[in-house]
């Protein structure tokens, strides 16, 4: 008998919990009870739905309904059952008596514990509920203790949702019976009641701990161990790992969101390939892997509206549909910007975790912080601890995927070599990478083949993640499958180039500055094909990169591809290293001088976009020339 | 024993249904028969599927599928079962002879009544089919009375469909066990038979009133109940309510479609609020509500055949596959105009019935109705009843919600304020829904703000109803979750506005005409940014807003923004008060002007649009131009 | 006893296979067996994973995990099971003698003789593995051998993919009791084994030879049967029918793309009617239909890069997620030229059988093949044996159809004539078609109303198949709902073609070469609506069908509408048949001459389509117009 009996000088009277049983009446003991039967020689006094007795007395004066405290004269049996028999007792039901609320005590039993050994036995289990499903039938609880999970079902009428008070995180106590349904391990409910507040925080710390713990990493190494920039950036990985590792175990999906290109796809495909096979393991849902992961390519190198929107329509109807939890978002090559900002402010209304990992430049860094920093929970961008963007996205997402899941650390250990020439990443760690997809058998060109026919395949995939082919092309899967694949699209991707090249190339006006600056120039809305493969951004690079190949990666050139309201611009290295070319800081100059134009862009140095509206392209335009024009040495 | 016997001089044979039992036969009684197997000392003769007899006679000279008339001689029990003993009847079975089909006579239970009490009990219930599943084990046939619905297993092959004779909407006898399925009652039977004409009209007409008077509203009242035109539109909102309740009771989906603004998404989720409810509460599938209810935004103002076709595929699919029957179509803002037409007229090919509740102009009206009328069952328009569009779409869908489910009327109070701002309505009925939604702590300005993040949060949804993330705007979610969102999509939508507008501004051209009419154009294509939020509508609406808040809403002003072939007008009540200027009737005069061009369009008296061919845009906006310059007071 | 023996002289020694039980063991058989548990008076030896027995000898030296031969001594009963009793054998472990793997010897059933009189049998029954599904609970496996398809279901703990060794296509034994669930036969699995190699090839065969057979058509005749193409085309379209109903036979889904204009449509829905009820047949899933047949329309008269990426993408989830074959990938009216090979080659690296019909004209015909035969499996196409494109795709597939599935022949006869009108097809197959269309109620003008109402449905559709309304307007529903829906969408089809009509007639520019050639020149762009039905190619249509009408068929008249970077041609027959008009020639010189244009496009003789890129628009066109005006008869 369970009783929150402390010691006390008033007298001390129980009250049932629908849970307990005649077992857990005591002879002699007070109970408040409620009169449901007046006869002439006594009346029935309910002392909890299940339990009632009978007070003998001759025509009683008390009516139905009338509330009192009785005490229990006797238990004895009658026809296979028992019968309680009551008399008054001296407390009365308005007097001042501490109060205590009598629960069945069912010794708890482990969620890990049960088994088919228990099957049909009445146990006890604790635990936090962390889904709730309306069937057609019953309404089915899934319920976590600091041990392992199980499934709970409440039954009554059909298709009505039992205990309407119980929700998503309440920590409560089941009583039922050990069954089997669809072969798992079920348990019929009796009962299911929320624990009180003591007691929930007690065990909600013990089940928190336990998956803590569960969620830490084991294996914090790297593929490279002596990068100063990744070093800096081991315990925010680590703690990235850790929290989706938590969100797994805590039964929240995780839904990928990253730019769709080699590197983003790369990343993406690395944490899936980590997170998958956990989510596998922890879940007895044979269908586990595709209700709680999810990864979707975003059209834009940001998370824009248009993703959280449809990411929280989606993730609101799972919740109030299949009773699923909000999910962990983890951004990789996306997030990081000032563009991401609207987007995570909007999934932070809902307490939505999130997760970034990137390496586009955030802005000003702070004391390690950048502006995201306020709308994000995890932030691993090389930016925030002094490296720069030559560190791929794909790189730290294989490094978080290591640490989150290291047996498939071996399978992925190709993917940065793939991620840094696909994003022309120039840096020490990146020809590492490189050299470590040799030693898996990638030489740089099979890395640009990889990279490229990712990049094709992505253009036609538009907003499907592609795992099965993707999972091909990155060599996941057979072997020789991957080598014709890439072949395929390959020689496929160089037809289409050819083609938009034909038109381009002859159409490209050249002019040499007096500053010794090439300048190339090309209407890419008239003279390339639209809507097609290679899209404006990739023709102005195969063009930048046909001319340079030319004349020598040496010689400072810049391309500028235009449409009627954007512009691309490639510009060779020498033009930043000889002229201090900087395309963020033009954009904000012609930007200030031409304030009506809404010019608007940017990227990196020598590589980015811009974009302004129609009425004032000329202007827009020859304002970025005579900056080009007059750049110094 | 139940025959359909009546009066008659010939005499009487009966011919047993297969329901019948030995329990039904009367000695004495002629049947109908067939002789199934001959022996030396005489022949069988089965009477139906399950009842056969021996008819005794030396060296018979019948043969096998002989049919004739048979007599009960005797029944009597051999072996735990019965035999029956047979003679010759003097009746020929080519004779002219009254002929009574005899179903086994089971008392009829009404399904009201079935209960776990049942469980294992042979009954007979009598109903409507309103489904029909073929699962890959029974089929499962839906059948409703006159009390309620359950629902009907028929198995023999496994995947087979039984009775394919069955069709939705047929009137049947179900003869069967009460059994429990996945939890709830089903009745796993023994025979279905379609009742005969007769006694199918009776039920029809019995189901058919319990579920009229079911379906009747109980509370009609409104949250305005002094507006004239809202009390004459009570009858026809009543009669919507009702359509619609009808529908949920007789097993329809219902398919709501709105426009994507803030007054349709008002209107469309205050009748998702009134409708779901009732849906959960009728049905057993704890997905009902997602089954059987749909709301969907539509693009244009109007229903179109993009839409129709897309709803028409799944609804014919849902039909086929699922066995649902065609659902009952409400248009919410939208649906009332010529534009319609098409998508109307071809969802009424397939039988669907649709109601209206729109209050954009229809036309001419006549009689109460307008041209629309032809094509939908209910349509509800405060122009039917000499009102106008300031009453909005959003308010009468309100009221119609609260008909439909007063309970959740308390809830949606503010809604109509919201449509009223976002519509800018100007009535005394907008006034007092605005006045309403303060009561509720909405001030002028929060209803701004609601609308304008709806209409921002449309934007990015398409063609999603972002149920989840509305209900927190509209606040029926969490109401610091709702400050917190308006918040984040009100600067965000400020934020774009304002990068609209800097772009804008600068580049209108303002003309004073003679007339004393400021004239301002701008260009939309080529000084706005193109496909972004706001778009060139909104823009347009935004840059003539930002002027006449400088000149003063009192001077006649008119805006007209333009593309390549289209344009947007705004103009302020001075220019139809002081010059009678109509939108509408401009465009009809330049139609009839310059027929080569194409000329379309239209909207309210001073805003709308206007769509032309390219090759005659100067044509087309001279002559508009030409028609505000040439106007007089 | 089931054992490989060969006569040899070595000693022979059984190890005994899982499924093994104790009364397949022989008194005075060596066994080898482990030692797994030693007592005082012996050891315990495991035989197998199920069978042990005793060999009794006084304090033993023999140590736990020890292996050994013994010789069963003696089998008694003891307390209701068997004890075996064993002693050691002369044959020691490690030397040379003859092994023989021992199986629990179970007479085979045949899929075909399950039914529920086996219930709670137990059988063996052999078969490939055509479907593994990881469900909550069991792994369920479906097995066919040459007789027919059944489900396994095999299961240890709950979710957890049982037998992972096993894949699609091995071939195994199955061990287990009949059982049903959910209706169905099932066979709960004791013990899944695969055959070994030879019993493996000889199932394998006889399953093969078995389907083969089934698959094999039954009925190869034709709707028209005195065609020298058809008849040509008979041995290509009965071995499509056969590999189809192979597939369906095989457990693969099949999956038709089809071109999204009439003549596409008619085919993808003739092969859809085929095809259906033999999946209903072969299955008994109930929603087999929608999960082995699928039917997309193609935007483009081709199979593109985008199609194929999204129905690979969907393919591989099916094999992951469901346990799906890959499917028969179908092509109708699509699949023959140049621009499919992409996309097939794609499909192909996957290994998926693809089936082409189409009647677009394959380039270059060599040895009876063409380019495209080099990545598809059966090509149908009158080019191939001769013929054109005067016989529509439609009319192949309708052949085809008949062949699957002779029942429906009836049904589609009138489709080829809706192919006919809608794809201007002028032969005399054509002309039958057209007239076999008449016996069924159809006149020409009723074929044409027919094909302009699918394609005007099919402009809406979009990327859905609408199989609903698609089936009404064929006439495969109710005939009143097709009349009816055909008036409806007939006449908002020609209210619409008026409306652009408007528009572009008055701005048609008319030239008279002195060629005798009348050239009308329309800018399509500018001069009718844009993203609206009819689209620029059928507007050029309408617009040059108007003016041939007024001056008549026999006249050499060309219509070249264009826009931006493309134009649609249409000419009357007299510029072919005069001059030698080839707008296939005309394109590649003009690309020949304008290199930088990016000139692409082509089609028919008279009618097609060109691309050039805009900023050489003035360009190509001149060189077009010159083109005709410089041809000579």
């Amino acid at each position: 008998m369970k009783n929150n009996k402390e010691e006390s000088k008033n007298p001390m009277v129980y009250e049932l919990s629908p849970s307990c049983q005649i077992e857990d009446l005591e002879i002699g003991g007070n109970y408040e009870g409620k009169i449901t039967r007046v006869e002439k020689y006594g009346f029935f006094v309910s002392l909890s739905k299940n339990i009632y007795g009978l007070l003998r007395t001759r025509n009683p004066k008390e009516a139905v309904g009338d509330k009192l405290v009785v005490k229990i004269a006797e238990i004895k049996p009658y026809k296979g059952k028992k019968d309680v028999d009551l008399v008054y007792s001296k407390i009365k039901i308005d007097s001042d008596y501490e109060k205590t609320v009598l629960k069945r005590n069912v010794k708890r039993t482990l969620i890990t514990d049960l088994s088919n050994n228990n099957m049909g036995r009445n146990i006890a289990i604790q635990g936090e509920i962390i889904q709730i499903q309306q069937t057609a039938g019953p309404t089915i609880f899934t319920i976590r203790d600091e041990t392992d999970v199980t499934w709970v079902a409440a039954f009554n009428e059909p298709g009505v949702r039992m205990y309407p008070e119980l929700e998503i995180e309440d920590l409560v106590e089941v009583l039922g019976e050990v069954s089997l349904h669809g072969g798992k391990i079920q348990i019929e409910s009796e009962l299911i009641e929320k624990l009180d507040d003591a007691e929930s925080k007690e065990l909600e710390e013990k089940i928190s701990d336990a998956i803590d713990k569960k969620a830490e990493p084991t294996d914090t190494s790297m593929i490279i161990e002596d990068s100063e920039t990744l070093n800096k950036l081991r315990p925010k990985l680590a703690n990235a790992a850790k929290a989706i590792r938590r969100a797994i175990l805590d039964g929240r999906s995780i839904l990928v969101r990253h730019h769709a290109d080699a590197d983003g796809i790369c990343a993406g495909i690395a944490v899936e390939q980590a997170v998958v096979p956990i989510i596998k393991e922890e879940s007895n849902d044979g269908d586990a892997e595709w209700h709680f992961f999810k990864r979707s390519p975003s059209k834009a190198p940001f998370y824009e509206l248009e993703d959280v929107v449809k990411d929280l329509s989606y993730s609101l109807e799972d919740v109030e549909r299949h009773g699923q939890k909000l999910p962990l978002l983890v951004l990789l090559d996306n997030g990081s910007t000032e563009e991401d900002v609207a987007a995570l402010r909007h999934s932070k209304v809902y307490g939505i975790e999130a997760i970034v990992v990137d390496h586009h430049f955030p802005g000003e860094v702070k004391d390690g912080r950048a502006m995201i920093d306020d709308y994000v929970d995890i932030h691993v961008n090389p930016y925030l601890v002094g490296g720069d963007s030559q560190i791929t996205a794909g790189a730290l997402a294989v490094e978080l995927a290591g640490m989150i899941n290291p047996e498939i650390r071996e399978d992925i250990k190709h993917f940065p070599g793939i991620a840094a020439v696909g994003d022309h990443a120039d840096s020490v760690e990146s020809d590492k990478y490189i050299e470590l997809a040799a030693e898996k058998g990638y030489s740089r060109d099979d890395l640009d083949k990889v990279a490229t026919c990712v990049d094709f395949e992505a253009y036609f995939l538009r907003f499907m993640n592609g795992r099965g082919v993707m999972n091909t092309l990155l060599g996941l899967d057979d072997k020789k499958r991957q080598e014709e694949l890439l072949d395929t699209l390959f020689e496929e991707s160089e037809r289409r180039v050819d083609i938009q090249l034909k038109a381009a190339i002859p159409n490209v006006k050249t002019e040499y500055f007096d500053n010794g600056i090439q300048f190339n120039l090309l209407d890419v809305e008239k003279f390339a094909h639209k809507f097609t493969y290679p899209a404006p951004g990739k023709t102005c690079g195969y063009v930048h990169d046909k001319i340079v190949q030319e004349k020598g990666e040496e010689n400072p050139i810049l391309t500028l591809s235009h449409g009627p309201d954007f512009g691309v611009i490639r510009a060779t290295e020498a033009v930043n290293k000889m002229f201090g070319f900087n395309l963020n800081e033009v954009i904000i100059k012609i930007n200030e001088d031409i304030p009506s134009a809404g010019v608007d862009g940017g990227g990196h140095e020598c590589a980015g976009s811009l974009k302004y509206v129609e009425g004032l392209a000329d202007t827009v335009l020859d304002a970025f020339i005579d900056e080009i024009k007059n750049l110094k040495k």
